[in-house]
């Protein structure tokens, strides 16, 4: 399972660089993985993508088991051809969408049976299932399905939904081997919500089923800042120092710095894509809001230290008027910008650990923004 | 004023190329001109525009004067750099938008006295007014402000609308020729309804006050198609054949063939983007509705025959997918196709021209189209 390279480590912190190999390209890592739910990320093309340095992209299972449904992308052999993106794909398991977004109907040994959000229609979403429709789909890194809690959860639903999780994943790790040649990765995930002694319960078990790479699940779900951090310091060394790991759907950029600094690799996070269509925009300097007043005769651009597509060619007058007339290229300029931004920050980390600068970038980084506030 | 050239007239018919030449670069005509209401051809970008082939655009005086005005558009030096589009600009005068869009309050010597379809705020457009903001957008082809008229519409209240259109004709004319130095264009309007002897009437008038090219206006106002070709056809050769000939808001594919058949050089519609939008597509067999459920799992392009970028890297299913599920790259590659197909039927027909076989082009028009039905 040679899929990670480890290829520096920083003195100071836990930050680390380093390689995963997939069948679609190699990926350096930290790596900060963009949304792409509906076989697109939103307002974007893949050529967009590409040009703000994206290196992999994740789907979501979930929406796209619904819609269009795998006998529709399993005729394109998977989403790489079907949605025009050549570069690797991860994909979720789809319980998270299950729990947040669909009508769940009952939760069992076996799996999750829900409602569709689309249509009321009623599915069976259990570990094989899941792994089946990735495997469909050609996901370079497919998730296993994992029991998501609330927060706050009592120590004793903690216990029973990683202890779930444990046994979802000893299925889908069987299903992964026996349907596939396992030239695609499997993740397994540490749940454990917020009590570090189940953390560390989850770690172990999940550590010792053995998995091409990693994630920590369950944050980023209402917790305080501190805590979702204390999760992370606590897990992370617990997990294998030769496989990727990976934060699951966390977060701004001072979180994916402090992440970094904690020996994290991967992200994903709506928050770039999502936070552009309501027209917050990721600067050094901080967040700006197009659509402030400030901005109406401004000529210059989002970001003078920017060099994505947006802030070469457009201004903040430019992109208010556009904002403020609801114009569909808005969404794709400001989505540009914050992919970019997002995409490059963490590219920047990987340099500086690589550089072994990180803890100087660090510094840097949040220097730049503290003079904002004055 | 040379800035028209003709170039070639067809034997069999009234078709003609020409080149028509602008501060921001020639067009070669016939040529198709997208429409780019608020400063965006709605859902692209100025590069696929290009790569669509797209000469000229054209931007809507009435939208622009109230969003985002012109003290904005004026900071910028015009539309141009505004919106990054550095080919050239043709403005309309708001005066239609005036009668179909705002809360028109009162019509008079002056001009429209108008309400805002945005707030409300009251404004006057008066000829002199709707120059001055087409000059301060930096257009390069600028229109006179003319009265529009509903259909049907008496033979009295079109022989006053004409008047009182050849009267505010000279005002334009007189505005410009003191506020410019006359490097753009401004372009006379023809109104007249559908009666041949007030387009008669309204083309002598407004071709003796003498403008560098002319339009002609109130077509394609829910009149029947067979009148609306019978009033070009009939107003057409009235007009100085030196002078490009732009036929405004029209129309269909078939239209523009016919159109072009019987002189015409420039067209404006926003048929391709907005029907984009709806989901409706032209090809060279006629148009298809990308909703169909018969192309569910279709890995065909939306065209066979056609190399724009839609075609190029994406089946009929994943774009049916994309609307479905209201993603907004939908609407992108939806009026990428549309622009791509009516720019270059427009093309087309110009180098067929230009070779000597429009009538064979016309013919192989309407055979592909027929197959469609069979």
């Amino acid at each position: 399972m040679g899929l990670f390279k480890l290829q520096k480590k920083c003195d100071a912190t836990s930050a680390r660089a380093g390689t995963l190999k997939t069948d679609h390209g190699h990926i350096e890592t930290p790596v900060f993985m963009p949304v792409g739910t509906q076989a697109t990320v939103k307002a974007l093309s893949p050529e967009e993508l590409k040009a703000a340095g994206t290196q992999i992209i994740l789907g979501n299972t979930y929406h796209l088991y619904l819609r269009p449904g795998c006998d529709i992308v399993g005729r394109f052999a998977g989403l790489h051809r079907f949605m025009h993106w050549d570069r690797p794909i991860l994909t979720d398991s789809g319980g998270f969408q299950v729990f947040s977004l669909a009508k769940l109907r009952k939760l069992t040994e076996e799996g999750y049976a829900f409602q569709s959000h689309i249509d009321g229609s009623r599915h069976m979403l259990s570990p094989e299932k899941s792994i089946e429709v990735q495997i469909c789909l050609n996901s370079d890194i497919i998730m296993c399905l994992d029991q998501c809690l609330e927060h706050p959860a009592t120590h004793e639903q903690a216990t029973a939904a990683l202890a779930l999780t444990t046994r979802w994943a000893k299925r889908c790790k069987a299903f992964w081997q026996e349907q596939t040649d396992q030239r695609n990765s499997l993740f397994g995930i540490v749940q454990g919500g917020m009590f570090p002694d189940l953390r560390s319960r989850s770690a172990e078990e999940i550590a010792k089923i053995g998995f091409p790479g990693f994630a920590v699940g369950g944050l980023s779900v209402g917790e305080p800042k501190e805590l979702m951090m204390e999760m992370v310091a606590h897990t992370l060394p617990l997990l294998p120092a030769d496989r990727p790991r990976y934060i699951m759907g966390v977060g701004t950029p001072e979180d994916l710095v402090e992440l970094v600094g904690l020996g994290a690799d991967m992200f994903d996070c709506v928050m770039p894509t999502r936070n552009a269509r309501n027209g917050q925009m990721f600067t050094e300097r901080g967040t700006i809001n197009i659509c402030n007043a400030r901005f109406r005769e401004d000529e210059g651009p989002v970001d003078p230290s920017c060099d994505c597509y947006t802030c070469r060619h457009y201004s903040l007058a430019y992109l208010r008027h556009l904002y403020t007339a609801r114009e569909i290229l808005a969404y794709r300029l400001n989505t540009i910008h914050n992919i970019h931004y997002y995409v490059n920050l963490v590219k920047a980390m990987r340099e500086a650990i690589l550089a072994g600068r990180f803890d100087h970038f660090k510094k840097a980084f949040y220097s730049k923004r503290q003079r904002t506030d004055s």
